[in-house]
């Protein structure tokens, strides 16, 4: 089954401790796509500027990638340029400039609306609701939200999850959005605001899911170098809502599942800047990675 | 199979956002043998002042405990007060009085000096080394130590490394230690030094083992309330070599089970303040949580 994506694609200028990059591709959207790819058809809808060059175009296409939503206007591309200190959870954001992307104003293609999987990245939750009432009631609508909308755009958040299904965000913003310090609390607190499910993300220490009255935690796969953790989120979710749509399965064994892909495609998007890796994966390796967190996390019962 | 551990016996002084404890019943021997008891013969050996009362020697024996080697001398009994904040993995210290710590000379009884396994609980690394000089030689020889002996006393605990199979540190100790950002690479560094095997505890993130080659990620159980997380180190280390004494299996697959033990103990360790929890546990609730355990991480094969 295909996922529809609404999100960014931008450019990014990053620098860790292990090197730099300028103007390389980046953006919620590209992440997601690029790791769902492996998984399913993903349909895309973002825009860019007159300065968004034909090579990324192409190099989305043989991915797989439906562009026929990504729009291209007068003007610049998004660009974000940041830091990341020895502690690679933490982004620093140096530069901002939204250029095209601040006039975005989600269209969704005909030939997208009837998508039964849907992603709604990191955007206003007004665009995300935009983005829901064009859609034909979906099997799964997922979304993603950063600190920025739980401060600046608190109800328009809370009308939004009560018509979605699972909700992906960080630690750091389960905390904030429900006032709560316990990740338990916190997660009775959002999952009573609508969704089925809450995934949070931890970063290089996994993720936690709550589904009902389950949980599940998987770890991150422990990397000797970690290049750059721009997009680890997105290719998380990618990998996640790719499994979810390929099996068509929504059990809580399968989603468990889906968590561990998409932890793998994180994995392997931090071994390199941009898009550099995750976009020459294949199944063999992907699957490999999977084996690899069985083993990391095996334990014989007593 | 019995354990000789060596450690603090202490009171402690606590405060976190969930309440707070004067003069309690801490130490990290205190946790740890307390934990250990539930799987196996513990033998201490630490010091009190002449103000520890009966009621606590009472009560670890009650335990089970061996304490032939729990010295009472005159002064004062170790002293410590922190304070929790929302940051539940970070203690602050408020004060420190060493007492009749600070002349502490271990003495191994001759009933403890063929003990199989051992434990060195975080004490100076010197005074870890006379307790080494005095065993004979045992199945398993496992330590702890902190940042203050990292900085301080380098030369002395690298020595000892060399005597140890099983390492058991935090994070931010196995960082400072190898000056690796990568706990890969940390690892690398420190298994080189002497150990077989590396436990490194991220707080309520779980722990992550290094064996050789092999990697095992274990979770921290999800909790609603953690309201003190005083002695979770030493509780999961108590729960760890409790298991491995128990079975007397060095096995790798052994030591993932012992690791899931040690991460059963410091959970409920941290749902009270001071060993209330700890000391009042059952066989059946340890196994309960062990199976739930197994649920928190379970996924399955592609």
């Amino acid at each position: 089954m295909s996922i529809l994506v609404v999100g960014s694609v931008a450019f990014d200028s990053v620098e860790t401790p292990f090197g730099k990059a300028e103007d390389v591709l980046g953006g919620s959207a590209t992440y997601f796509s690029t790791s769902a790819s492996y998984f399913t058809d993903v349909k895309l809808v973002a825009v860019v500027g007159e300065d968004f060059p034909e090579e990324h175009i192409t190099g989305l296409k043989e991915k797989g990638i439906d562009l026929a939503g990504l729009k291209k206007v007068p003007g610049k591309t998004f660009r974000w340029k940041g830091r990341y200190d020895y502690d690679l959870n933490q982004a620093h954001t140096l530069e901002t400039h939204l250029n095209v992307f601040s006039a975005f104003n989600p269209e969704v293609p005909e030939s997208y609306k009837d998508s039964p999987f849907v992603f709604l990245a990191n955007i206003d939750p007004e665009l995300q609701m935009k983005v829901l009432e064009q859609v034909k009631r979906p099997k799964l609508i997922a979304c993603d939200t950063m600190n920025f909308w739980i401060e600046g755009k608190p109800d328009a958040l809370r009308k939004l999850l009560k018509g979605v299904d699972l909700f992906v965000i960080n630690e750091g913003e389960a905390r904030e959005f429900s006032g709560q310090a316990s990740l338990v609390k916190a997660a009775k607190e959002i999952l009573a605001c609508g969704p089925k499910t809450l995934i949070i993300k931890r970063g290089e220490y996994g993720a936690l899911m709550f589904n009902g009255g389950s949980m599940f935690s998987a770890p991150a796969y422990p990397l000797e170098e970690i290049f750059d953790p721009t997009g680890a989120g997105d290719s998380f979710a990618g990998g996640l809502m790719g499994y979810l749509a390929n099996t068509g399965d929504l059990s809580e064994d399968n989603i468990r599942k889906a968590i561990i892909f998409g932890s793998v495609m994180a994995s392997f998007n931090v071994e390199a800047f941009s898009l550099n890796r995750l976009k020459t994966l294949t199944l063999p390796e992907i699957k490999a990675r999977y084996s690899e967190f069985k083993r990391l996390t095996h334990f014989e019962d007593i």
